[in-house]
């Protein structure tokens, strides 16, 4: 399935990175366990089950003696979440961060936990025992959106497992998207949703850094979708969706969006590009549905916090105009999650789940066509 | 000159009220004071002036009496204001809300104290002499955008007789757009900005409600605008436009949004709404620069909180289902952001100011063409 | 053991409700499961436990169904929570709140998810099977203190069956304080902290509201301590306590806070008064150290939110002079918030844990004397 | 007259640093103008007056050019402000901090501007005219306490003659308190209240850093002083005073307090210090009324931002151990706050205002003396 760059029907004021990706920002790296099992009727606790968890993993080291900046920022606080209020108190990130189906998050949250006390065994012992001051603990990351029309949420189906192999599968290289990981059961705008990622590189004159962006879809109505400024759903829409856009479909909902950058950005400043992901989400036609968790979590992977400084200060490398920064890395925001929203949705096919319950593929061809058409008649639209 | 929707190329999903601006909710007056004055050479504090004030006024009583609900939200919080922090905190807006050119913010603020103190003689005397408890102050409030292109800042120019115009004018009927007001000498996407309005009416099985904006639009770099989803500033660009819109824009700046509503918000839900407004600027193109204060003050006039209540317990009007409301109105927020935007700018004529500085008004045919053409082939797009 | 007021040596300036606690709003129930396993070494993952899980539930009713407003803030935002994003976008609460010892914190979470499931089955299922709209999810409330200095964290010793007898033994009669639940293996000030309740009854001309608090404690350094005002800390220490009050105990950490009332507050209004909860601390001796989770959660019984209205607009009773509730309430939770963190304390029996580690008990009797030396001198002190 | 630390009744953890101000901070400086104009009857928009203005100036260059990492935060949001909302996006200050009388705010506001626009003429102006990129505005940054019970606040006594003769008395040397500057006419807990301030110096191996506070003190119910502990307000009162402290106060109001220090903190880092301000405020003795502005601006002069950086990327100073940093810088702040309120207590002597109204200062040796008799009997209390 093409990406929605490569039908020749997207195009960014901005470049690309080498994969199009989050993993274009160096050290970053992504894994997903997709579980898709049983078919027919919902015994809710057995099936079936569409749902998988996808990890995003900043660096290659150990995070949690090598915590990388970070933000949380919702856009709409709807939504179930682990970890964001430490993210924001503190301006960092100590855990790779975890998206799931929505019952599955404290399940995954705990796992994450699992995982860190195996790589950090004297958390939770101690300074006598360890030489360290204290007996922290340590902040898991999750997030989730909900797949309850494809698949059996009670079941909460994602637990140590399943984390341990989306960790273990977790590459640097590119990003698969679609119907994977925590993108398995979703559905954006009546379509099949899913993961999605792109990646944007500023120019040199602005430091030459890289961002890059993964999203979980799952959200909005059919008639809602732009592609490309292309109003495609009030032509286009699955058989089965509901019939306006008119604020009838309050509990559609959610997208979880990861941002990574080697930036230097602090916390309070990765919120900043944080704010900026909701005009992404407006180019695809969202209008932030009342029910629908909008939720950044932002991380940079040049501004690296010690768990253990050795001197109260450090010299390290800052943003000398906060400003330009911030419009260019703001602007590489938008760009990206737009299009990481639309690869979930070229990257997905259709997936049936529980019930029955069906969500098609977006029909890609057909869409390409109507977004051809359209701007093909703006001659010089795309160059 | 034709708003965008006379020319037939913009639609919205949820119908606009009789005068499609925030005056059609009811009780809402808008009022201008437009101030042009000299031209030729700049000599700071004497001119050339192209500046102004717009005044939004929730309700014909005694606003310091009859408090309105009310929320403040930044979206990106440069740029200057009075009053936002106690709008915040206590949830009501006890002063009309003054638009104006920055540097004439606290002139402006220092008017609105006069005029409530002359409304509520009261007001800083106390309880010995009036019966009332305290002493209180009363909250001015007051926000600008940047109008130095054209105007002389440094005169700043508006003051209270300025005030006292604008608040004479103010009338419930059609509000005035483009190069008027707190508009006068604004830029939005390097074409001439200034005020703009628009209102959205949401469906009877959701309340019936109406919600008006009213903006003043100074934000943008050519490059980037959008109309009615085509993206025009790739083609059309006044002559003096900035050659790309890759983030070498930064200092350009600013929107401050007004929204006002009947349905009975308090200003918690008063703030769900305003994050909406981002999804409405970014419609037109909006990347969220950094040097750009795009904020939300907004008000309920359906939500009324009297300045000395009878009893600790009022019964009152509140909605049943928030998440339904904020999903209907938050779309209302978005269409009508986005088609005030547009409406400043296709008011607004060329304007050349202090040192000859020219900001061309948006060749509306030209542009007007570009989308029929494009939205043309898109056969069914404007049904 | 006695309470800090039956001791003669605090008093208040509005009085307390009849049990002193959070139960005296009326509806609300606590609950406690107390883990006290094993002694000795600590082998992580096996033990010893001294941990449990407290819960605090708004009304005997569906409380999916009967949704209470609900608000959240931080204070400082270190620590692992589960739930606060919704309640903070929403304004409501939907679920029990539960306290537990930090790495328990998504075990617990999870479990609530399980009770949610059982008593609202169509959670998860959707409107094809139920009549219900959408395939919603539930949203679970939990927090935690970090146990580990007595406790095996590795070992997340709680999970399902405790929270099911918490929940089962909830009560709105005298709530158990101590070393109980969620508090049985904390720390305060360096002594042995845990769980302590208290209530304040505004004056009838406010409306003759009730408001309960219910805390978790496990703050603060031994040096710091001051009950009734009295620096009890800088004379009265453990034998183990750290030397200093100055920084060198950046790790300590954390308090969650609960507030129930049956004042009408909105979630705007219970967010107001939960800001007054540091200043409760403050009495304490708190300093707000930088790994303390200081985190209020806030509800109230008297402003219900149906999950299905008939009708888009309810009448319902709000607080006319929010400024008074204000400023009442939040005297109440100021000093209820200081009681319940001495009542903590006071409750609290020394207790041995994993490695022989030991937290003593506050030594009543010496505080006491202490406190009541320095206070008699003030003769008219304790009226 | 005597400081409180002067008459043996206070004693901190945290040494002070030599002149126990906020000038301890290098480079910081302070000045007042104060205006004492009439007497007896108060004919609105004529006297009697009791006001003036302070300013805190963060170093003696050109603080445009030069700007320092700044924050703001509201404990409680009430009262009028310019400027704070572009410090909290920026993470900077580009001002003096000027604190006057309510009413005056706006037109000492527009007095910064003025004084901003002379010292750097391009503001407003632009590139074409100056090479500098844009036609950047500046953000004046002011806040107000309510000093209506003594003073004509109709008249608005104070504008740019009274911030330039502040600014030219501004000093680095021991700061003015009490009833000077913007704390001429104020109220604290029914007593004379004013301008305060102190510092303390954290340890070396911290960093050995200096925190200075000032605050402007108009807040509290005279039965809720506390001084070093003890609750003298339960027996010495102004005779005036208000017969309770059970919420019939609620318009009592506002504290505005600056924080500074040279610990190169960021703005979020700023923000988590300021949000200890509380903390301060509680151990005088506040219930944070509902009417009162509690509101913390704090800036780093170790952390500068230039206006114009020649590169994207700076290599700076940063805390290396954040916890650690904000756990004792907080204390510091909590110190530094309780002591400076204090001190605008102790320093201020009666004054008569409008209307022959009065506000007695503290009765300094009666206060002392109740406080000594208590703590004597806490015989190593004062060691």
């Amino acid at each position: 399935m093409p990406r929605v760059r490569d039908l020749g029907i997207y195009e960014s004021a901005l470049p690309c990175g080498p994969l199009n990706g989050i993993t274009d920002v160096p050290g970053v790296a992504v894994g997903h366990c997709t579980v898709i099992e049983g078919e027919g009727a919902f015994t809710p606790g057995t099936g079936p089950y569409r749902t998988g968890v996808t990890v995003v993993v900043p660096h290659p080291g150990n995070l949690y003696e090598d915590k990388v900046a970070g933000a949380a920022y919702a856009i709409n606080g709807f939504g179930k979440y682990t970890g964001l209020e430490q993210v924001r108190e503190t301006g960092s990130l100590e855990s790779p961060i975890a998206l799931t189906g929505t019952l599955n998050m404290p399940r995954v949250a705990d796992a994450l936990i699992t995982l860190a006390l195996e790589a950090n065994p004297y958390i939770g012992v101690g300074f006598e025992a360890t030489g360290r001051q204290g007996y922290a603990s340590v902040n898991p990351v999750a997030g989730e959106c909900n797949d309850g029309f494809l698949n059996d949420m009670h079941g909460r189906r994602i637990g140590e497992a399943e984390l341990r192999q989306a960790l273990a599968s977790a590459s640097t290289g590119a990003v698969a998207e679609g119907a994977v990981g925590g993108g398995t059961g979703l559905s954006c705008f009546e379509w099949k949703g899913g993961i999605g990622s792109a990646s944007r590189r500023v120019p040199d004159q602005h430091g030459g850094f890289t961002l890059g962006v993964l999203v979980q879809s799952n959200f909005g109505a059919a008639a809602e979708l732009v592609v490309s400024g292309v109003p495609v759903g009030r032509h286009i829409r699955p058989p089965d969706a509901r019939p306006t856009n008119t604020g009838e479909t309050s509990d559609q909902g959610s997208i979880v969006m990861v941002i990574a950058t080697d930036a230097p950005l602090d916390g309070r400043q990765l919120e900043r590009i944080s704010r900026r992901a909701g005009f992404g989400l407006a180019r695809t036609g969202s209008t932030c549905h009342s029910g629908s968790g909008d939720v950044v979590i932002a991380f940079s992977t040049g501004y690296r916090i010690p768990d253990r400084p050795s001197t109260p200060i450090l010299m390290r490398d800052t943003l000398a105009n906060e400003q330009a920064a911030v419009t260019t890395l703001g602007q590489a925001v938008v760009e990206a999650i737009e299009e990481a929203v639309l690869n979930s949705l070229f990257m997905s096919e259709t997936m049936v789940g529980r019930d029955g319950n069906t969500r098609h593929g977006l029909p890609v061809e057909e869409i390409a066509a109507w977004v051809r058409k359209t701007t093909e008649s703006d001659c010089t639209r795309m160059p």
